[in-house]
């Protein structure tokens, strides 16, 4: 009989982390063992798997001996200091940071996209920036039907994609103001709390953000076509749960909003929300919690000869990092990308 | 000597015909008298008008009877009934509600943009749309210096733009939610706190809302250039008062970053506000209580080949309603254009 993968959660007490515990549970994920893996600062601590309880132990260089799958979300640093460890103890690591994804050696997936990527891999499979996720979850099937020829994206994003600090920052402001004080801020450079700030990630020297660049670069690769011309605005918004995005299209054939819809329909990952007579549309109150992406408000954008408008959430938590993660390893698992010892 | 004239404000005890009253005083428009007018409901309350304070008169037909100028902020069937009875009563009437605003024979006029427009004017002159408003008022510097041949723009929309009824539902559901109750809503479909609407008006037969379709129409109207392409989304998000817009311009003429920064640098009624090294970009807690429109992240969109993106954000009560409303009441006093009794 098969053995099951010993699988490690690196970073487990972060928001994704503890998403990807959650996410392993709720998939049944095959495994014999799951390790919590964090810094020094909460080894010690607990956190739930399911019905158990785990004990947070500290991410050494030796964490990894024995561990078939590890599953980072602990930053950038972590990720460029612990993965190699990882890889050479035999392990397979997705990574949710973005240091290895832009690495020509390393595969950027998504499942539903560009699973194939995955057989080339040597160790390290980077898991895509969250809004990119979400994105090209429902540019995929367009590119397929009609070949996306530029595509500008506006993003509205939550607050959860900082992370646990940032959730509780919006929280604190919002009773700060409700209390007729003065909010305070220390991991948003300005408020955020009933306010936007077009500022996410740091600024490159092209005047976009990282996180724009991310969203171009990356749609790029997973897409595995240069040739689609991208340009991103992102905004955090003052939400706790779930990325919305306003993306326009212009493809080479022309696709009516009803073709758009029915191919979106059968897209793998995609839950089509779109029937304005009822009011019903993607919403982040809707995507929280939940593990597709939803697309909605499609219709012809009558600028262009061949263009669409659509509204995209998702949770980007799950579907934008956690989720994401657990469905590489599924395939990695499936396809016998994952050496077991 | 020139009399002033006599000015009446309908619907002076909404958001807006506050804010009306408030533009009259701090802007020392001249005036003999200063009537609030509004329904029979409102009509004995009292509103502030500088250290004065005015009794809300009932709005009949003989309301307009000795008024040279009414401001009208009162919904779009008021505007339709009660306009005309203005007009034949020998009064200009500066409507802020959409019934006029498509209209030929209606001047629809944003000062800095296209003034010569009241020239012509009939006895009524259309206050655009808010998001249209600010949009253009930062178009009209880049479309002459290199003329617009497409807009993508996706606004993320104060609740203020309802009225106060949607600012007190925000509040509302957000003291609901931080006391862990069950949220309710009556002004919007769904729920607004911590959450992105993608409606913003009612649906229309082309799937777009009838915000969107008002910034498509009225934009290329105020600029005079039906040539321009714009295609809309737009978002309620739960934010009290600014609105911002993620706009994308393609150009005929190639103009960089810091050419578009200089132009709009020097554009009336705008504000650049655009060093991203410092952080500083425009942002609604900026905007709201400000007059001008806020510009920024100007950057080259490399997607294209004469391509611009930035962020515009204005105070949607003031730049988007009364401040436009009384700047054209400036400009037809200025011209000569309103018959003083």
């Amino acid at each position: 009989m098969k053995k099951n993968p010993v699988v490690a959660v690196v970073g487990a007490t972060g928001a994704v982390g503890r998403e990807m515990l959650d996410t392993l549970v709720r998939r049944n994920f095959p495994h014999s063992e799951v390790r919590a893996l964090a810094s020094s600062r909460s080894a010690g601590s607990k956190v739930e798997f399911g019905s158990k309880t785990l004990t947070v132990q500290e991410l050494t260089e030796d964490s990894f001996v024995g561990v078939d799958l590890a599953l980072f979300s602990a930053g950038g640093s972590t990720s460029e200091k612990f993965a190699p460890c990882a890889v050479k103890s035999g392990c397979v690591v997705v990574d949710n940071s973005s240091a290895w994804r832009m690495d020509p050696a390393v595969p950027l997936v998504v499942p539903e996209v560009n699973p194939d990527d995955l057989s080339w891999h040597k160790g390290i499979i980077a898991n895509p920036n969250c809004s990119t996720i979400q994105m090209v979850v429902a540019l995929k099937p367009i590119h397929d039907a009609a070949r996306i020829k530029r595509v500008v994206v506006s993003t509205y994003q939550a607050v959860s994609g900082t992370g646990q600090k940032a959730i509780v920052e919006l929280e604190n402001q919002v009773r700060q103001l409700f209390n007729g004080q003065e909010s305070t801020n220390s991991v948003y450079p300005h408020r955020i709390a009933f306010n936007c700030l077009p500022q996410i990630d740091v600024f490159l020297d092209n005047e976009y953000t990282k996180e724009e660049m991310k969203m171009v670069l990356e749609t790029k690769k997973i897409m595995g076509d240069d040739s689609i011309r991208l340009t991103a605005t992102t905004v955090r918004v003052p939400v706790f749960y779930g990325h919305s995005e306003s993306v326009n299209i212009e493809t080479e054939k022309k696709l009516t909003s009803k073709e758009a819809r029915a191919i979106l329909s059968q897209a793998p990952g995609v839950r089509v929300l779109d029937n304005p007579g009822e009011k019903i549309y993607p919403m982040p109150i809707l995507a929280a919690g939940e593990d597709e992406t939803f697309v909605g408000r499609i219709r012809e954008d009558e600028s262009i000869e061949n263009g669409l408008n659509m509204f995209i959430v998702a949770d980007n938590i799950r579907k934008g990092a956690a989720l994401n993660a657990v469905q590489i390893a599924e395939v990695l698992l499936e396809r016998g990308l994952l050496r077991i010892a």
